[in-house]
């Protein structure tokens, strides 16, 4: 039996949008302080710097937001301004969950032939109420959260679920996360980008080249991908 | 094939006390704005407020800090102020692992006999970090980190290994996490209090009217008890 894994964020949901939406709002309510270039960039710095301890996910987010801002005011930024920020980031932690196009038809479609996973890195308990909120709970036989999609991270969960890298297929939105390290560990990979990317998943061409994958324009495609592999099962 | 699972927290390493001290040092640090009472109540207060939005964990526990810094200062709390809570509180995140009395011996010799999990609650990072830093991991065959540790969570995990409850033993430190949950769906739990308790784990004496579980004063004891368990296996 073959096991689909999905990415969540971006693959089955919007999210990152909601991230680069919450990054304006903040730029604006600390435009009196200092520009929105410098600001994106400094925080950027925090993140990768607090990645070690904080890993992925709002709160990280959160942490690394009123760090920056300390940082570029000096310390003169207020408690209230700070409250101000915990306020509008704490959206990222209950925003209403917009399924994307396609996703309900083809996971009830590919639920009635395959095992599915939802496969997905950042906060545990963020990640949690995202599937809840979405509604698609219950087209997932498993649920896998872990820190980093590395190429371990892949291997661990294909020991656990005993099964063979040639019966793994995931599918997602990040070269990076879903795509390279899959690649590498001999799985079959799904390549649906999304608009907006953040740069830290972002890959450079060069490593790219000599991976096979497949991309696709929509989850919608990949009722045709998978009618065809379940005939030739 | 018997599944033997141990909390982390409090049960193979030392972490309450952590959170207690940096709890103490956080004080200090605000005793110019507010009593130790006042800002303990009204901590526990905001974390319990945003225990749905944040998990548990140690980047809750600064977003919930900074929170009731702010509210109890009426926002005149300052920039800088801020980032030493931050500072303060960051050594929840990368402590030294001071591992329990007896608790290497006894995975040793357990894993020779038993598959043996970490089935911890919290943050997913936080947690895997903390494994990590304990340098505990090679004794565990599995490593489960969940978001709550109730009836379900615990089915869940027995659902995926295949495990009957009767052959699963928790071990742990927290009556409300580790034993009652694991009592209530015919599970094995023996209990090893620890001298700290965090007030939102503990129970009420009327809770464990009429449930059965074993309590050790120290791991060591797991020693004696699994000896006579493998005997009559």
């Amino acid at each position: 039996m073959k096991l689909i894994a999905f990415d969540a964020d971006d693959t089955l949901w919007v999210n990152e949008p909601n991230y680069v939406d919450v990054k304006e709002k903040l730029c604006e309510l600390l435009a009196h302080y200092v520009g929105q270039d410098v600001l994106s960039e400094r925080f950027y710095d925090a993140q990768m710097r607090n990645l070690h301890l904080f890993g992925y996910g709002a709160k990280s987010f959160m942490l690394s937001m009123i760090e920056t801002a300390i940082e570029l005011t000096n310390g003169a930024i207020t408690g209230a301004e700070i409250q101000q920020i915990i306020n509008v980031s704490r959206r990222l932690l209950d925003f209403p969950i917009d399924v994307l196009d396609g996703i309900p038809e083809v996971l009830e479609t590919l639920s009635k032939d395959f095992d599915l996973m939802v496969l997905t890195k950042g906060d545990l308990f963020d990640q949690e109420s995202k599937i809840a909120r979405s509604g698609l709970g219950r087209y997932f036989k498993h649920v896998e959260i872990v820190s980093e999609k590395n190429e371990q991270a892949y291997q661990r969960v294909l020991e656990r679920y005993r099964v063979q890298p040639a019966d793994f297929i995931m599918i997602g939105n990040s070269l990076k996360s879903d795509i390279l390290p899959v690649v590498h560990i001999g799985g079959r990979a799904i390549h649906i980008p999304y608009d907006v990317t953040w740069i830290h998943e972002r890959v450079a061409d060069e490593q790219l080249v000599g991976k096979s994958f497949t991309t696709l324009a929509s989850a919608r495609e990949l009722l045709g991908l998978f009618g065809k592999i379940t005939e030739q099962a």
